[in-house]
């Protein structure tokens, strides 16, 4: 049994990682770190884990952490995590963080729009714990920087359109919309029930989201060339999900056959992914259709009109979007089947 | 006082008239048809209305109509509109439309879309009831076209800016979100609370919207040159609200002061519009904060890093997008203030 | 016109006073307090108001608001209101006070759930703002107490058959679902959207909550003898609305007439109440349709197995459980036709 | 591989089995039918299960049925159930019956609030599928009665209270509040998501539902004694979720002990359940914590004030009050580990 520590289980993230460790039959869930529940049982915390889980959150530093197991989990904010992991790594531990502190490969990028990195050394050994695309490196990794909700939904939904050349990269839009849950527990009046609700909203519209330089990062790899984007997130009136909804010029004229060609090219990239799902040509997601899993569902649409595709994806930002992703990399870099305790289909209604 | 019907009262624009309907001071409501619920008063169909309105609904043809009013709201479907309406004219009633029947001005775009129409000599005589774009012509209008709920909110949006020349037609994409409301009331697995609530999806992707048709024409007018345009609408798990989010490259290199130019330009568009509200630079529209209003939130801004700009759009679908708009119609129509019984404000939360 | 100011108008009861009162032809809001946002426009606070209400936020205290206008709603919480009103008073203003200090009318009770108090002498002028029970003493109060939310429905509900002595009032149970606006807009773990949404708990059960000793101080003056309640509170999953189901033991043996009369009873008591709707005999009320509106609405069923009739009555807890009341009370302490600004119809859907 | 039939496969209820057992590791699911969707696969008319569940659905009479499985899930309204389930049985199958139709013992009862019953021999043979009161039996059963979804949270909240005489059976009153799912998967106005979202009501009002007859037949059994019960089901604005709030008197006098006496109680009684968790003292249920579960939370309070115990209970309604108890109840029939497919923890949020 692989000793298995969550540093930062109070949140979203955490408990959902708590979930599905709970049914993962070669992890022992040893430690579970919160500073503001320290000292409370994090069934208490998250009442959904009674009789499930069986932990007392604690208030521990790195150094103490080291020795409670053998894996861990940083699920902490931007910033922690840089200060925390290297300490995690010296010692002999693997990780999965799941902050974007080691994501962007590029520090400088990375410190234009965060702040200053204090450890470089890090990045450099990180790997982009995306399963579909950088599997065999995630099997040998000791750090996995666990990927963005949004630029999971939006990677997985451009690669094969970027990696054949089919669209033109100059020309990307992506509207993307995410449930409350993105927007983690901290107490605030915007994520009140009141506020969201009934309601719905753009935010950091106009190249403001911090998920950007990611996203570009991983779309330029896989375009070979450079890939600037617009993208607008907004505020779903839901607590997990992500849909993206992302318009592209087709490089080569249409004909009667591009769609079908399209749908075939990501039914045979996707066929063997436990993961990715290709919906039937002309049908689409729905994150209620992913809700609980860690699903992603792509469908795609040729819009003969205006020479453009239209590319929907639909994931569970706290399972694939995070904590299901995270799960899936940490049974990469162990050994175990990638998709134990993973399989479980998503809830309907 | 002006006696009014409502033909097709059963339905969600049929109660949003009807409560609008109930406070204004100039018009009494003599008649309401449903074939459905003929014989039960309006009131026991939506018990919302208790009280406040208190008229039996009636199963009629339009001859039995003609006598029972002076002004007519057709809340009926595409189709039986255009069969309908041509007799309320003929017997010397105005008309306010609510479905798409008039709405396009070529015959022709309207059978491609649609299917054969039966009146085209009221096209001919139909004013598109968009006030803020046409508010002479609705003046002296016996028929008004009230405009679809997705195109009110993208017109509105985009006009500014299209009129000025300042973004580039021929690249616009327009990812719209909807509440439920406008998938109207009948019985329908697809639009049941368990398959909608916790949940968002895209529909009808790819250029195959038949609010398409109406959009281009209207923002072909304003651009002065044809102009198609890449139309996604998306089902959001709330009742009422439209929220657009839309693209265009900017027609000029971006300066510093390109932004708030533009925002000036649609403070000035706008200032004296009652029911358009330009947002502080730098904030954006919500669904949540026009619910239940006749009110149109638009947002800018201009994204640096791309050339583009975005704009975001948010209208109540039942009241600006429907009811609410055929009521100002109405007002216009027979010279009463036009914001008569709509300055109610939004109702937050 | 009568200058009104509002005295805490950042939370959900101040936003909606703000917005019925922009539509009160009798009245000008000539100020708007709060601590919080003092200097920010309360349409920047609550972009629902934006080109409705036109008024800057200030952080006053109680001396300097008595020159800025004549009458006041005290739209703050217990303890702060028993300071503040005595000051309104003493300078000749009349004040309807939202919060729980003025609506016991025994000191001892009052103090014995919440906590001394330092006005007793406002208490005894105080008139309990239930209109539909104590229209005349509104009529002619400086001070009124605006009634809780629970209070309002419960109230409303039980009033006839206590008035009648149709049920022993030593078993009566009352199990109320309250909107989440109830809980108020601070920020808070408990009420944030992913913690409520899709989701449904009861609180504060077994005789805990504080609107228990007003409840009990009513329904004693209407039964005239001393009654006890076991109530519980729930949250539900929705912004607006409180729905009461309560039991009692029918008096009397029933017969096949019982509740035909009970019907017809509740029917007379309220058929002049402009803001009591009495749903048809085999019918309920539903929040929804009373969403937004100073409308209060009953239905009753003898549940002839049992012995027992259930009343079930619904109200929007911001508007007729709060601020329509509130306003209610204004417009007859004032002289105002007691039902201006208030009667618009519930929004459906 | 234990070969399993779902005989009505494109309800709620339907897709819950197949998402249950498609992670079953002793079971084959080898059949689903849909008259209505016969031919289509399953995970076409639930995406959710695309990738997960690979069968088509079929319209097969029952003796088409008997050699496609071993043991079936028959998920058909009541009166159908009764005409299948014999045949079944017939065929030396094992089943699980989600209907009413062998739930109440009494045939006499059973055809007082259904009709007539056509299959009484059945009717005696049938176990009632509560594995917390009826392990023993369930185990050696042929055909077990799934238990509603109301009694489950209602029988397991009463039954340590009733079996010790520790309170008045004569004065039950049960306020209980579930999902939209209870109502169906039917196309239906009053279910429509516009109809219900923001919003609450109570249905049934006054001894009217169906559940009643089973929900007093187990109470009467746990108490030695006739029960009656006033009973109100209200309908929430989620998917998934029952909250029972149930309200008795006390039989014996109160004392400062009391509450943790029966606290103490509970705990005791449900140590060993592994789907019963019992809320710590002074804490109480939310559907929200059970959610996607098959477990059941149960919390107690003591009103001094009044002598009465209130009790509330939370089940998610489509797991544990439907198609999580059929698993529980097939591996009991079945030897399989009780809990078997059904350890994941609630998933919150």
């Amino acid at each position: 049994m692989l000793k298995v520590g969550i540093i930062g289980a109070s949140g979203y993230t955490g408990v959902e990682l708590a979930r599905i460790l709970s049914t993962h039959p070669e992890v022992e869930l040893t430690v579970a770190t919160s500073r503001q529940y320290a000292g409370k049982p994090l069934a208490e915390v998250f009442p959904s884990l009674r009789k499930r889980v069986d932990l007392v959150c604690e208030n521990l530093g790195p150094e103490e952490l080291v020795d409670r197991a053998d894996f861990f989990f940083a699920a902490v904010p931007h910033k922690t995590a840089m200060d925390l992991v290297p300490i995690l790594l010296k010692a002999g531990k693997k990780v999965v963080d799941l902050s974007a502190d080691f994501r962007i490969r590029d520090a400088a990028v990375y410190e234009e729009w965060y702040q200053p990195h204090s450890s470089i050394e890090c990045i450099e050994e990180a790997v982009y714990g995306l399963p579909e695309l950088y599997r065999d490196q995630v099997k040998n990794a000791r750090l996995t920087a666990n990927p963005g909700c949004y630029p999971t939904s939006i990677i997985l939904g451009l690669a094969p359109l970027l990696r054949e050349g089919l669209i033109d990269p100059a020309h990307l839009i992506i509207d993307s919309k995410s449930g409350t849950s993105g927007a983690g527990r901290s107490a605030n009046v915007g994520t009140l029930f009141c506020e969201v609700t009934d309601g719905f909203r753009a935010y950091k519209v106009g190249g403001q989201h911090r998920h950007i330089p990611e996203i570009e990062q991983e779309l330029t790899v896989l375009a070979g060339q450079p890939v600037t984007i617009s993208f607008t997130p907004h505020l779903l009136p839901i607590s997990r999900g992500i849909l993206s909804t992302m318009y592209a010029p087709l490089s080569n004229e249409i004909s009667a056959t591009t769609e079908t060609e399209i749908q075939e090219l990501y039914e045979s990239t996707y066929t063997d992914e436990p993961f990715v799902r290709v919906c039937p040509a002309g049908s689409f997601p729905a994150t209620q259709h992913v809700r609980g899993s860690n699903c992603c569902d792509i469908g795609i649409k040729v819009d003969v009109r205006t020479g453009r595709i239209i590319i929907v994806s639909a994931i569970d930002n706290v399972a694939k979007g995070a904590s299901g992703q995270a799960v899936q990399n940490m049974n990469l870099m162990n050994g175990f089947d990638e998709t134990c305790a993973l399989m479980g289909a998503p809830f309907f209604p």
